[in-house]
């Protein structure tokens, strides 16, 4: 039986319950085998998040692997076939939190690295690790600050490989060259209580608010472009009443989102939403939240490296796309040149019986490797 | 300083916190001054309700007074000027829970009868009240109960008035002689829960309702009649989402009721909810509940006689309407032939810092004695 090192050390990381904040000892499993290679750890811990950034090497070109150590909560125990921190190998799958989002990936970087110094312990160009533990979280004291630091003291990164799980049927199958933006909105239409036998007397915002809803849904935001697809609206939440069914309610609540390609901005969008708003008579008080604008990585040097290192590997030839949630790619871009997302089968994130094929665990550390090798030549 | 009777025993009953479906003794005190005339009482307890019916005479015409002896929780009663349970006479107003709904009507309607049997025991008609502890609540085992025995006994109603606070500005300017249908639905609309950055892999049920809401909020369901304002239709309730504000909701809850005239049915009414939600293309799942058929009692013997009890007491022209919230009068209707709801002033029932003029009290009685007066008269 020969050993699968990637998959010993995705195990070591997965048996740790790192529920966002928490790292509980991961970042440390990696400093312990990166500084061995030559690495040099920084721990940067914000508020309650730990950060660490592992540089071997000053040359350019930088290449830097972004991720995370943190995970999503289990959700109902009682739903798992088995524990989701005790990794379990069924039917050619690992199962356990983590597993696809993201420690298969950072297990996978952590021994392309190994693989890489060892045969070529004199590598002409900088390998770089950005690991938070509060991604899946507000990711406040995580990704940005430690980017922060970075472009304060004018460390840049020339490319960026964020571990991400991107593939979707197949390993490699699909690569983010970009996201899109993220906007939400916290809407608060004002009404006026009343009981429902005397509507006269009261206003219903529900009803008031139903005209604006339609047309915010039918809305065309714009038809998206070459790496984009159309800005989307969606409503997550929308709440009038105390359950008391002879009350019209005083208020309604309504929590929306934008996902916007590049060819609108955030500020279009607000303006929109506002006159849409306004044109239908609404009485309503509106909080903005951005949380990242859209950025983007055209076809280049880093997607044309990663697609050949994917179809090298695997036979597979990746697709560039930009849909999906966001990503500390968001914060990253402002200090990388190049940037994509590249990780094993995204299908069982966040959700019971995560897992990812073992098969594709030790593949994904070979791309990796590859793509180092080719981006260190010139 | 003059007695006043009504007053007094007004706070006798707003002392007790009788709250639903709680009776607190209440009308032990009704039964032992009633019986004292010559009234026959029955206690009908029915599940945690107590009713009573208490009947003096058998004689035809049968006038009956009915109402409650629950009130409405209190709400907070930091907001509260003083105890809701402890009576309390400020600037004119007698201020507690029950004030006016509806222990000052019920009082008056004691003294009342306690005037006119002093001044005429062999009155030549029949008296009965009609007393539940449950009409604030879901009112099951309370006046619907006491009517079904009625009505299996054949004992039926000739004249019946109805307790409940009409008056809106001054005392006695309005009688209700109708109340409208209350007809309310549950809706579920159906839609699929997924990721907000993948709306193509959900469906976003508030997005789906939007258009059927607006028709439905557009609908005009009748134009009323005579006695009846327009059908309204009203959302008292629509819940979505769990507050994550990146996941698309699986379904959509809302909660609507209809006040309806006697211009649609409630067969009517469903059907065209039905076809609306169908015609839109929604998924849900609808269940119907129907608390109460519109009824109304014409112009009549009744109203007549109340209106010129109202002229010769206060000087006001009482006005007939069937606005307002549903009442036991709906249950009543099936055996009373005629039937009005008759009461102090509504402006602040149900509120925080209930209460009725005190100069109101006396006159409210007063009224109530002429109607039982004229009405034994051919
Ligand atoms: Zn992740
Ligand atoms: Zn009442």
């Amino acid at each position: 039986m020969t050993t699968n090192p990637t998959l010993a050390l995705t195990k070591q990381l997965m048996a740790r319950a790192s529920v966002t904040p928490l790292d509980e000892g991961c970042q440390q499993i990696l400093i312990d085998r990166l500084t061995a290679l030559g690495f040099v750890a920084e721990r940067l811990r914000f508020g309650d998040t730990d950060n660490i950034w592992l540089r071997r090497g000053t040359a350019a070109p930088l290449t830097c692997f972004a991720g995370h150590t943190d995970v999503v909560p289990t959700g109902p125990l009682e739903q798992w076939q088995s524990d989701p921190f005790v990794p379990v190998e069924r039917d050619g799958k690992l199962y356990g939190r983590g597993a696809a989002d993201m420690k298969t990936s950072i297990a996978a970087f952590v021994t392309a690295c190994e693989r890489l110094l060892t045969e070529q312990p004199d590598y002409p160009a900088s390998i770089a690790l950005l690991i938070t533990s509060d991604e899946e979280g507000d990711a406040h004291d995580g990704t940005t600050k430690v980017v922060d630091l970075l472009k304060e003291r004018g460390e840049l990164i020339d490319y960026c490989i964020v571990g991400e799980p991107t593939s979707t049927a197949q390993l490699g199958d699909t690569i983010k060259n970009g996201r899109r933006g993220s906007l939400s909105g916290n809407l608060t239409v004002i009404g006026k209580q009343g009981h429902i036998a005397y509507p006269h007397l009261a206003i219903n915002p529900v009803h008031t608010f139903a005209p604006a809803l339609l047309a915010l849904t039918q809305e065309v935001w714009d038809e998206g472009n070459e790496y984009f697809p159309a800005t989307s609206f969606q409503v997550s939440n929308i709440h009038a009443g105390t359950g008391a069914t002879n009350v019209i309610a005083g208020s309604l609540n309504v929590k929306f989102n934008f996902r916007f390609s590049t060819e609108v901005t955030a500020d279009e969008l607000k303006q929109r939403v506002h006159a849409i708003l306004d044109e239908h008579g609404v009485n309503y008080d509106l909080q903005w939240s951005l949380s990242g604008q859209p950025f983007l990585t055209g076809a280049g040097r880093l997607t044309e490296v990663a697609q050949a290192a994917i179809a090298a590997e695997t036979g597979v030839q990746a697709e560039l796309s930009t849909t999906g949630g966001t990503s500390d790619g968001r914060f990253i871009k402002a200090i990388a040149r190049e940037l994509i997302e590249l990780g094993p089968i995204n299908a069982s994130i966040h959700q019971i019986d995560e897992h990812v094929n073992v098969a594709d665990i030790e593949p994904l550390s070979h791309i990796y490797q590859r793509i180092l090798q080719q981006l260190a030549t010139a």
